[in-house]
């Protein structure tokens, strides 16, 4: 079984890419005293997550209970779900705890920690909890100097039901950086806001052991993670092309692409169409953003093997099921006959894998005995 | 089983609408002699065809060959595989075809038409084969008035493998129309580019049975169908944000939404946050384009009856897990506490149902005794 014995559009990985991505990442950490917790939310797959685990605590950052339920059935005991918890979400966690898996929550919300509490006495468990701060990403998470942190720390701890265990932030604006400078640069606004909140949550008496930062770009060129207890980050086991263009990977990093045919051509538009469209690439535009170096449209065109881009060729439109190739000279029909194979290396890794149930696992330029590993979607 | 005890984010979907969008298509061509063959690209369910063809002949049209498949498997035995047909798909054909399924495949490929043949005549085979047409969306399909479609006619009616069935095209640019008049116009086109493509290979001494179009604005809005022999369209079973923005339903048409609940405020950015972000809701950004009413970010928030929309709220931003909703004047707050459920209707309904392995059915504001209905996914 190998590549041209596939039904396209299929979910290629090259397992000796993410397992050089892995450890990178790994021994980026090992010896700091700081834990890398990877981030699963990219690759949903235990046989990925087995490879960035490899030389680390163990622990993982989901973005589903899902995720945490599929984790634990495979082993992993120690589950971060690093979105804002909600007390309709507690029965599955609950059920999680029961089953000796170590799960924390995290909450910016004040009023949430008091009903968080109450329905945790009621399932009759206590809820390991991070407050979550914004470290400029905008998004969730409450601010190192404000008030709310401290009342918050002071609910979580008093409160029945939760635990207060420490702080969490995600610089997610970490991917508008468009130097490596202004990455550092955001890396260490992430690593003051986390030790900062966690030295005023010292500071009134309460506890803060877990400081947790992390996204690819930070933990990938921050300079200084001093204080930090903790790294979460995902993409970096794939890589893509719109993290190759933010100096996270070079573009022989990306261990994700999609396989794909050739099904026409269009001479008199100097474009040719494949069976990989919106369904089998999505539709992230991560590429293309002001200041990124070129735009990717849906995907850069390789061929079969992954390793040559074929002339300038990108996906420059999707509609469902088809995906329009252009050119910026002459489209390069010859090499791109109806027929021909081609791997599609993705905008976002996060967004292309999630439309598929599994990957099929190339190593390198070998792919004889291709492996077939299973990925979970869903919540 | 209701609403209230689903996990959140959900796929909900509303079989009274549904049962309304179909019977409304299915009303219109009803004695004209125009067969309405659904596309099942959008619903990807045995339970919503059934109802879409409800009065009608019974044949689908398909985006995929795993659609194909599991609507054989349903006992449907006449599919239209509406994308360009290569030789590496024909083993899956043959195999539809010994199950006793007429399967219609497709091209604008004179190179593919030989090759299909060939390996046709290897299978013991013979493929009705409709020619593509290029009507306006400049996709593929070749031009109504070309040398090509003769050349390509010729080879379909001549080769072994191969049965020359009639024309098929798309007007997939009727999602560009901007007013009923342009989508009249360009329903019109294509039912002129059909018919005009149908008399020259008659012309020329070649059958064309079969005069395929198709798309939901022009299905919808077309004065003619004069010989015309069939029609396909698919998202008017659901309807979505961006349909009603064009003119095909009224937003009370939508059928679909995604049920999310409330996870946090920001009342210092004026905004929420929902457990329904990227994954649940899809990137598309159908709406937004220049000249549609209003740009509904990444879906229109309503109440978790699905009736009545929340005071200008819409979801402005989307991360992998998170949806941000943003309001024009200040944020109901009040209405969207922590903990509320909401439903969000998608821009674009064939994207955010492919994110999901199930729809949830309700019967208007009725969510008693729920029912789930599957969906596939996958090519």
């Amino acid at each position: 079984m190998g590549l041209s014995d596939l039904e396209t559009p299929a979910l290629i990985l090259d397992r000796s890419v993410v397992a050089r991505n892995a450890a990178r990442m790994t021994d980026r950490f090992r010896g700091t005293g700081v834990r890398l917790r990877p981030h699963t939310k990219t690759a949903k797959s235990i046989d990925v997550t087995r490879l960035a685990l490899a030389g680390n605590f163990g622990g993982v950052t989901v973005s589903t209970l899902r995720e945490a339920e599929y984790f634990a059935s495979h082993g992993i005991t120690d589950v971060t779900y690093a979105v804002s918890i909600i007390p309709d979400k507690l029965q599955r966690i609950a059920a999680l705890l029961a089953r000796g898996v170590k799960v924390t929550v995290i909450t910016d919300q004040r009023a949430v920690a008091t009903e968080i509490s109450r329905r945790a006495v009621d399932l009759g468990i206590v809820l390991d909890t991070l407050i979550e701060l914004d470290s400029g990403e905008r998004r969730s998470g409450v601010m190192a100097d404000s008030d709310v942190l401290i009342d918050l720390g002071k609910a979580l701890h008093a409160l029945p039901g939760t635990r207060l265990v420490g702080v969490l932030t995600h610089a997610g604006h970490s991917y508008q950086g468009r130097s490596i400078a202004a990455i550092q640069q955001i890396a260490e606004d992430e690593r003051r806001c986390a030790t900062t909140a966690a030295m005023r949550l010292r500071i009134a008496g309460l506890p803060a052991p877990v400081i947790s930062i992390g996204s690819t770009p930070t933990a990938t060129h921050g300079l200084s993670f001093e204080g930090i207890t903790e790294v979460r980050c995902g993409v970096y086991m794939f890589c893509d092309v719109f993290q190759s263009e933010i100096f996270s990977c070079s573009s022989a990093d990306i261990a994700m692409s999609v396989l794909a045919t050739v099904i026409g051509h269009r001479p008199d538009m100097n474009c040719a169409l494949i069976d990989a469209g919106a369904l089998a690439l999505s539709k992230d535009r991560s590429t293309g953003a002001p200041g990124l170096p070129e735009d990717a449209g849906f995907g850069l065109v390789m061929d079969v093997t992954g390793t040559h881009r074929i002339g300038g060729v990108k996906v420059g439109h999707v509609y469902q099921e088809h995906g329009m190739l252009v050119a910026e000279g002459p489209f390069p029909f010859g090499e791109l006959s109806v027929g021909t194979r081609v791997r599609v290396l993705p905008n976002h890794a996060c967004m292309t894998a999630a439309m598929y149930d599994a990957y099929h696992v190339v190593n390198g330029t070998d792919d004889h005995e291709m492996l077939t590993w299973p990925r979970i979607n869903g919540w």
